[in-house]
């Protein structure tokens, strides 16, 4: 534990993918604050679908934009796993004793964990062995309401403080959309085996070339009882433990078999 | 299997992370070509590092630069995952019988794989259902020396083209530099737990403003015989089977026990 010299707090680093001016990474800041010395590292740009991705063609500008009693706050122009590294690396020098990232507008639950920066904030700082949690909300709306979720986030994120999480392991938060019904509890989940069927919008500039927009419909044949998307369906949030070794060891025998 | 309905050839997608012009890719393209009618979408710009980055902000641009018998050839804005998205919806408007990505002038072994391009690639073709192989060379130089690659290359595609691969699962393919001995042979490995240890290289601009450069050194703790990195270090080719399914299993019972 790295803790606060000064006030003894847990220190909490916090990034996003929606850049620091989104109303989800005000939230859980507002969230946080009680439970540690918290320090923000956030991009000045949307980066949301950037995955995985760290930036190495183009050099990393950072700089303080907040300094108050326990709360220091940094804005640069990386992807969020540069935030997280930059947040370690550079503004910390040490491990924090949590990083917690979000709350991102819009789902990560089933294969969009793949695609999602905010996720890869949170493998980031899991590979570096620092407990992590992922926060998404099921509204993608930059004016989303996130009037119902305060238990939840911080009532994760206070069992992660206490008792940690396996060796590897992150956790990926879902959070229903705002309804007139609660969230019924927390469910511990696998992710749920759907995709994204995509369908390019295809169109013509005003000099006759042709571009292409991405969009998509986001497909689910996995009926499974034990799903996040199955349980975000019937207004629970969904938790999933995610792991960043992606061997499929089920099928190495079968590999194997083909003496390559 | 969509085989090209005039040759019967079984369609092969190909693409890289180190954009059309690297030489790896070249190599892979000759490689391939006697095994069936190749459809390569590659980028303009080097998209190392991208992750499983996708384009939503601005539009993507395509176009065709080479069309000859069994071969056609896109050039792309998009990161090696829109290539995917790309060749299979705009280009074939059909799943290809395999995909590949690759020759990486670089390591994607170990956790290299939550961070390649390459293998987001590979990882986008497996979730919607296409055979999969990610290839790289353990040299990170643009003229990188291929000359020892060409039978393991070969070998894996084919035997992938006639056995298909499990639901879920595809290829992580690693292969040693070259040097006096030929590799000893493939070897099925596990992903090896090791990490990226970062070092910013922080330095100052002409008008005093601080800036930083990523950089890093790989420490690999993970000293078992039946790791990727083990094998590439004892001059084998390394295959590791690989799933999107990102699921720790093994920590749910510890999570559901928070009786969260």
């Amino acid at each position: 534990m790295t803790k606060n010299q000064k006030t003894k707090k847990p220190v909490i680093l916090i990034t996003n993918d929606d850049s620091y001016s989104a109303s989800g990474l005000r939230k859980l800041i507002k969230l946080m604050r009680p439970l540690g010395h918290l320090v923000v590292v956030a991009s000045d740009q949307v980066m949301s679908g950037m995955g995985h991705a760290i930036t190495i063609k183009t050099p990393l500008r950072m700089r303080k934009v907040a300094d108050e009693p326990d709360y220091e706050e940094y804005v640069c122009n990386g992807t969020p796993v540069d935030c997280v590294k930059l947040g370690t690396q550079v503004v910390l020098k040490s491990k924090p004793d949590l990083l917690v990232s979000g709350i991102n507008h819009g789902s990560n639950a089933s294969i969009n964990v793949i695609y999602s920066g905010t996720m890869a904030a949170v493998l980031e700082a899991c590979i570096d062995g620092i407990p992590a949690i992922g926060y998404s909300l099921l509204d993608y709306s930059l004016n989303a309401n996130f009037d119902h979720v305060n238990d939840f986030v911080v009532k994760i994120a206070k069992k992660v403080l206490l008792e940690s999480l396996p060796a590897g392991v992150c956790l990926n938060v879902n959070i229903p959309a705002i309804s007139d019904e609660m969230p019924k509890g927390i469910k511990i989940c696998r992710q749920s085996h759907a995709r994204w069927v995509e369908e390019f919008d295809s169109r013509l500039d005003p000099r006759g070339g042709d571009y292409h927009w991405l969009t998509g419909r986001f497909e689910n044949d996995d009926i499974a009882e034990d799903t996040d998307q199955n349980a975000l369906d019937d207004n629970y949030v969904s938790v999933v433990p995610v792991q960043f070794d992606m061997t499929a060891y089920q099928a190495m025998k079968t590999i194997e078999n083909w003496n390559l």
